[in-house]
């Protein structure tokens, strides 16, 4: 009979751990962090060039400060009196559609794009006309070009990803300027996109990239709070920093009045 | 064979669904939301009295605006771009142990207390000199009475639960006064603890009382980011509100350049 | 200035806390808790055939038993260590689009349906073509009428609330009855949908009926887990109900082993 | 006028992010991703040794198979109908004290052991008097010695980090043996606390390197889900894998009996 709940990730063999086939205890000492999160992602160990490139795209996504929702939602959790791992957790639910959503929405636009070899010309057409934004592109300070995508993209060159997926990212950006008559740069999210769809990632696993990047920034935040603020710390003013903008007190009608 | 997944709580039988041995089909229509939760918490239903001191609790706590740490984790996780679901979520989250732990821990203090027998006073001089705080005691503004405790306490003296336990509850009161010459009030979460202690409640289930109470506010105010703000809305403005107190800009040793 | 952090919810005005507009101390003790959830929500006090529909929904999913993925995940994550309202916020994450979200998207048909002014038989048809499912239509067991529908329109009836939403519901139940030959009923999901449809409730906050009238069921099981469950018990025998489908163990390749 | 929201991790200086005093573009490309893990928890660059040692820990740890409560939960959560971030922060939130938290009550149990100097003897016997568990030792297969500790001790004495805790560690394990006639190894919790007590790591944050090491293998775990099974799939067949234990039907009482 199948078996109702079935995985090809990590297998038991006596009280042996293998990973993808590999025994856990040869991977201990053996691989990179980064390496074992290629291993256990895509199936097969990542070459020296895969491994790099691994390596760089975590790494340039593993912080960005107090003040984006992941950052305050961990750090208000944690404050609420919890434990580290609540307050990660907390962090890791804010990554929905408008944070970290982006690198999923820019893998699948550039893998449906390369895949249905439509002219460039007329996929950016198509988008412009419905006026739906081009997921991976737009920057909000950066007009001329982001420089965290000239950094990945100087390195997945470097290492020999610069290939069909990533040529498609840029030629877009230029197409973009040319029918818009204004430049919307390939942002970071855009790059990382263009890069790990080149190492054949599935889109779906986009968001992946970004919780496995990020997950460090949010234990230091969280760390941060717990040991260097009060609990239940007071973040907003009521008085000062918040507007009630619904209706003014009123009377309780009277046939609700019991006690 | 036992069993591994074992609950007191529903029962199927055929296509119908039993909650604490009642037909669910004969519960809608003919018990209110307040009545169904006392019977599936305490496995039995409620009388007329324990129904009505139910809803004053649930209501008591619904919400208490946008400044908590569970408002601010719901609204910032759903302005990352999420469903009502994980908003909710996240601000259920909040209640550690300072925020709505009080009640919990409050309820123990006063069931442990009342169960040990030992004179009120000698519980109050325990406390006050190991100078650890007394859980439902004492309040920011609040110096002479809690509005709240004393709406409560009124309800639950009209219906008939003002017993051992709540008066252990303000006798204690009285003697923190008496002992330490200044009134630390009973708040809001210890009128509640000894209501529900009051009512047989296990204080284990204490946090439960708020989460229940609490989660329609939660709903309205994820329901109101996602419908009145931007997502991931700018709430926190890095310049002027966020303070960077780290080491200073610093030049990567050469040892690491390897691109 | 405008200020960033903006509701219309909640008012403190001295020590005094405002819902919507009315005292929380005046609410409390006067208004049921499915009352005060129904101001809330809505803004407005209900009327008292509201407020008994509003009991009689919250009721009607209350728990459905420990087999759903938000039991499992609640009693899981408590399972883990947590306090109670870590594991209940599990719960609430694991209603989705395929757990509770069905009431959401029955909201958005019923409401896009009756606004549209299409005739029935079209709409049904269009869905019928396109294979899409209709939201709120078809059971697993129930092929002639779902009991739980026919208990809570009857109530509807009684109450005044069978109005251009209902009717809506029901005839396209007739309808795909009629052009598919066999019958897929009106569910409990589809039924609560037109019943708060006809009060008026937007169905973006649709799953928040559902969340709110759930989490004291799930409360209940968190609680039976951390009183009755060992911490960590073992709820999947690994070697008899789970089934390793990936490759095989093999080798790490030489150039890897460094230790 | 001190800020509400500090932070000594990230900082904006321009357009530039600089995470603990370094340009973060140039980390990128220059660190392996557990390199800059140690710099974002610790505040300060690794050195060769420091790196490889926190690549074998992270490793060590990325995954345990489908069977953990953080696996259920993940993937329970996931089968609801939700996005991979939601599914992952449940897996998450599964690690309580029950479950990656023995790593950090080791580091506690360690680093306080060695800063009170007390003789070995004297601190388990204690513990066993009391019959406290003490955290990082026993196993419920491996009764002679853990594997996993082997491995890691063995690369913590090759890179030098094998000082005072891990010593002490391993006199525990020890003079448990001496005192009970039973032999409890020392864990993988247990060990990887004593090599991270030993590089200067807070107890606080043990929790960290649990989760850190191990979100890989939950993304692997929702993304595996998401693809691979159904939504709301059955994974309990609640007639021959549950059990009621409650009381049997009952009648609704007259009394309650409205509609």
């Amino acid at each position: 009979m199948e078996k109702k709940w079935r995985t090809a990730i990590t297998q038991h063999i006596g009280h042996e751990t293998y990973i993808r086939g590999y025994r856990l205890l040869d991977l201990v000492g053996n691989l990179t962090f980064a390496q074992a999160i290629y291993l256990i992602l895509k199936g097969e160990l990542p070459n020296e060039k895969e491994s790099k490139m691994m390596e760089a795209i975590f790494v340039s996504v593993i912080d960005h400060g107090i003040a984006p929702p992941s950052a305050i939602a961990a750090r208000a959790v944690a404050s609420g009196g919890n434990s580290l791992n609540v307050g990660v957790a907390a962090g890791v639910l804010a990554f929905g559609s408008a944070h970290g959503g982006a690198l999923e929405d820019a893998m699948r636009f550039i893998q449906e794009g390369v895949a249905s070899q439509k002219p460039v010309q007329d996929i950016v057409k198509e988008y412009l006309e419905s006026k739906k934004p081009i997921p991976g592109y737009g920057h909000r300070y950066y007009k001329d070009f982001d420089p965290r995508t000239k950094r990945l993209m100087d390195i997945a060159k470097e290492l020999g990803f610069y290939d069909k997926h990533c040529q498609f990212a840029q030629e877009v950006e230029e197409e973009i300027a040319r029918q818009k008559g204004k430049r919307l740069v390939l942002n970071v999210d855009g790059a990382i996109a263009a890069v790990v769809s080149e190492m054949g990632f599935d889109w779906r696993l986009g968001k992946g990239f970004f919780i496995i990047g990020r997950v460090p920034g949010l234990v230091a935040h969280v760390y941060e709070e717990l040991t260097m603020e009060k609990p239940f710390s007071k973040r907003l003013d009521e008085e000062k920093e918040t507007e009630y903008i619904g209706v003014p007190p009123r009377e309780l009608p009277p046939e609700f009045r019991k006690l």
